[in-house]
């Protein structure tokens, strides 16, 4: 093949890649080759492309092609990789449909990552089963995996996360003696904390191996474990009766095929009288996740859009009684993980390979850019059964401040009293 | 017919119409004649049927037949009527379905109702038309007829309504010189509010004649004609570019086979980077409402449950920020309203007639019972569209308080400062 012919492959690439991306304000450079930029527009990022191996899958599925490209280092961003997602997600909307390579990767993912019961137990295994120290470098000292809370922009990871918890507990209006069940408990923290600081007993459920063994030994050290039970099963299996069901950043990974057997779950676990919070990563409208979040990240995770998670809640008769969008608050948090992602790179990297790391911070620096330009929705969802009597009557049972104790309720107390 | 047939064919209709509305704790009595109630319940309400042929109408279709029937004066309830339709609102969840003539009714009432341009002017124009000064018996000072917000259980309806309106146009963040576009404005007191409050200019749309030409007279004698443009057109109708959109208590005129006309509605009027409010009375899962409300107070009324209410944002991609459930807010309104009713009655009975002030006692008190039971919800939904930038940071921006001034945004502020 000769150099010019190579020359005129290269700038048809080119252009096709600019054109499945929307023409954002990019410039692509092939190393040692061409480079193109959409015609007129002053581009604000330039992309190095380092071969034509990974310019091809870059043009066969912009999505995949280049989450692969980039974290195997054969894809560069000059600039700020957090503004660079961004542009490409504003462009991305204007791309009416697209390719047939990047509809085939997502279907085929899709059907190989079913959320069964094996399926589920596989994809929680890939993600959640990384060494804990791995995620101890760069999320707060409770290890919350899901999005925070902040009082205020100059508010610590660690106060947003402690406020969220809160919050959510405020939500549910928790009254000593309650029992709650927890699906997809994480590290725990929410579940001891609600036992904690609320005087409920909390069963909390998580198909991880290393997170139920780090969960349990945190219970057994707080002296906690005869009021929390940590259980290594699948959310299907819950089973017994509850005064309140709450599930912190599991719904992405249950999937839409799978959500009445969740509505079956709360239907068994809270009868007509119990109240439940789910808080999920959504969309506006419904949409299939990334490819390569999918295939790299996140196996078999959706994101619903809110209609389509309601249809966990409407079939069992439960109410819903509020919903915050809490977006800008996990860009914020994202941010703050970023910034400790990045500053423990030495240490990660004496754990896990470069292009492991690589990955990692394109999912992280990509999900910042994803909830700042609502690419992503995160929903808090207070719901309750047609005969539960302990409902929200005014806001300010969830209060925006920390400093209300968990004892007290402003407003709530008057009404109670005056509406029974 | 022989007394003792009579007898016979009245006790088998006493138990079907008890079978019917799922056995409750309730004696009906036909007057001069038999009566039942359902065996080992002891009965905390008495229903008087005074003739045969109402307890006929009764027995065919429980909720037309009684609604008929109270109306005409030929059902009495002894003792509290809203607690006698909560308990008639518990009995009926127990009832697996209901009757071939009730089924029928409904499905007539839903054919004949449907909210097409022509059928929507006659539906608005039988409920809304009605002359000013029966709601201005019963309604607050500014007769806005929808749910207020009540910081506390003490609070004056007149307060209730001011504080609802100040809540929509903070959770709006309308600043003044912004275009607001409301879509069934009433007798337009939150259009004349927000521009008078808040300095937007806004285009209120409603089919009521009568209505219209209340507002615009108060238009006028507030010096507010040149702001505030009342319009007696369809919602369908809306034209021009708006900052927002609001509409509170039409989304239960427009009828689920119609959603679709008013998402695009918002579509062309907001674009990506507007935002809006729906507040309006829905459902905890998809069902009809009574056939009697729709056969004599709301023709083709329709409320949703909250995921057939979002199809009307998802397809325009406008993303929920916000959703509060308001209905212990409108039990207490609708309780305000029928303590006013029937204060009023002497004077509403030289407008009206007795049928129809009786059939008016019934949708009030009913409705009190249905919000409070939760048979009713009512939903109150922020959205924005995906270019907006000025989005909900926290909840701070809307309140609990009504002391706070429009100009003041606690929390939003440093926020935005931060973040931008």
């Amino acid at each position: 093949m000769s150099h010019r012919h190579g020359t005129r492959i290269e700038r048809w690439a080119l252009r096709k890649v600019l054109e499945c991306a929307g023409y954002p304000a990019l410039r692509v450079v092939v190393q040692g080759g061409e480079s193109l930029s959409p015609p007129g527009v002053d581009p604000r990022h330039t992309m190095l492309v380092k071969d034509r191996r990974a310019l091809a899958l870059l043009m066969l599925d912009s999505e995949a092609g280049f989450g692969e490209g980039y974290a195997a280092g054969r894809i560069q961003i000059d600039g700020d990789l957090i503004e660079f997602a961004e542009a490409m997600y504003q462009a991305a909307r204007t791309v009416p449909r697209r390719g047939v390579m990047a509809r085939m990767v997502s279907r085929w993912l899709e059907w190989t990552q079913r959320a069964t019961r094996t399926g589920s137990r596989h994809n929680v295994h890939q993600h959640y089963d990384l060494r804990t120290e791995f995620y101890q470098h760069w999320l707060d000292r409770d290890l919350l995996y899901t999005c925070g809370w902040f009082p205020s922009p100059l508010s610590s990871l660690e106060e947003a996360q402690q406020v969220k918890m809160d919050r959510i507990c405020r939500k549910l209006g928790l009254v000593a003696g309650e029992r709650v069940a927890e699906a997809g408990c994480g590290w725990g923290a929410l579940a001891l904390s609600m036992a904690q600081k609320y005087g409920v007993s909390v069963r909390a459920f998580n198909l991880s191996h290393e997170q139920i063994e780090h969960a349990r030994r945190r219970a057994q050290s707080l002296g906690l474990s005869g009021q929390v039970e940590f259980i290594e099963d699948d959310y299907r299996n819950i089973s017994g009766n509850y005064d309140a069901f709450v599930s912190v950043g599991m719904l992405e990974h249950v999937g839409p095929q799978h959500y009445r057997d969740l509505a079956e779950v709360l239907r068994n676990c809270l009868g007509g009288s119990g109240r439940g919070l789910l808080h999920f990563i959504g969309r506006s409208r419904p949409a299939p996740l990334s490819a390569w979040i999918r295939k790299r990240i996140f196996p078999g995770a959706y994101a619903p859009s809110l209609s389509e998670a309601l249809t966990v809640l409407e079939p069992g008769d439960f109410a819903v009684a509020d919903v915050e969008n809490l977006r800008q608050h996990y860009a914020r948090t994202l941010e703050c993980w970023l910034e400790r992602f990045e500053a423990a790179w030495p240490e990660e990297a004496q754990m896990c390979d470069e292009e492991f790391l690589r990955a990692w911070r394109l999912y992280l620096a990509g999900s910042v850019a994803a909830f700042r330009c609502g690419e992503l929705q995160l929903y808090q969802v207070l719901f309750a059964g047609r005969d539960c009597r302990r409902e929200l009557w005014t806001r300010e049972r969830a209060p925006a401040q920390t400093t209300a104790q968990a004892g007290e309720k402003p407003g709530s107390e008057a009404w109670n009293a005056a509406m029974s």
